[in-house]
């Protein structure tokens, strides 16, 4: 049974969960399945109204998510001083971007990884739903 | 393929790694698979050497994971100027804490949830395993 949300945790609206996710945050983490078991792992990414980008290079991550996986991405941040947290939610579908043209605009340099410059593939998740929360500690 | 990790990522020890979940992060994130789909949640928590502990209220997060599910737990820092990143991932299997006497020292307070004081309910992670990296931008 689901208890109700106590009132110290406020529902971020969609423009408040977006705005945090595009303007707040240079990190998230992706979360995924890979062979059957659970995964995070934290990347640097832009984000639209519509899709989060992130650049990664070949291999484990790429290669369970690339194809159109299910995922979600969650920004969020935090004080321990005022117990309090916002966190943002992303779920949607990964898919590796391969059309030149965006990749050419993708190349220009903000967003490429910041381990590997030489060898990034670039993969996008559609924002298919989103949701925020903020925690003010009692 | 798996390409090489490139050499601005330095894996760090098993010590290294548990020292960073220990004492340096006290927000970290919980994926799990709830339902069949990828799943992503902050949590503040405490780590020992064996275990990471966080509290939660009854609902989603605790029915999908406290009855001995697998999960990872990451925690992490980041800087946006110096573009480098620290990341530890556990694994692990999550229970709920049931123990009359350890549930009595962990009310005590410092782990208590930002949200919901009065409905704590609390689950221990096995750190099975524990990596972690340091990317360092170029």
């Amino acid at each position: 049974m689901q208890e109700p949300e106590p009132t110290s945790v406020r529902h971020l609206s969609r423009a408040e969960s977006l705005d945090l996710l595009q303007h707040r945050a240079y990190v998230g983490r992706l979360g995924f399945i890979a062979e059957g078991h659970p995964m995070i792992l934290p990347v640097t990414y832009a984000a639209s109204k519509d899709a989060v980008v992130f650049c990664t290079r070949p291999g484990t991550k790429l290669s369970a998510v690339g194809a159109g996986a299910e995922v979600v991405f969650q920004v969020g941040e935090n004080s321990a001083e005022y117990r309090s947290g916002l966190s943002v939610i992303v779920r949607g579908t990964a898919r590796e971007i391969t059309d030149a043209g965006r990749l050419d605009g993708l190349r220009w340099g903000a967003l490429r990884s910041w381990a590997v410059p030489a060898t990034e593939h670039w993969v996008e998740i559609s924002i298919d739903e989103i949701s925020g929360r903020m925690i003010q500690g009692q």
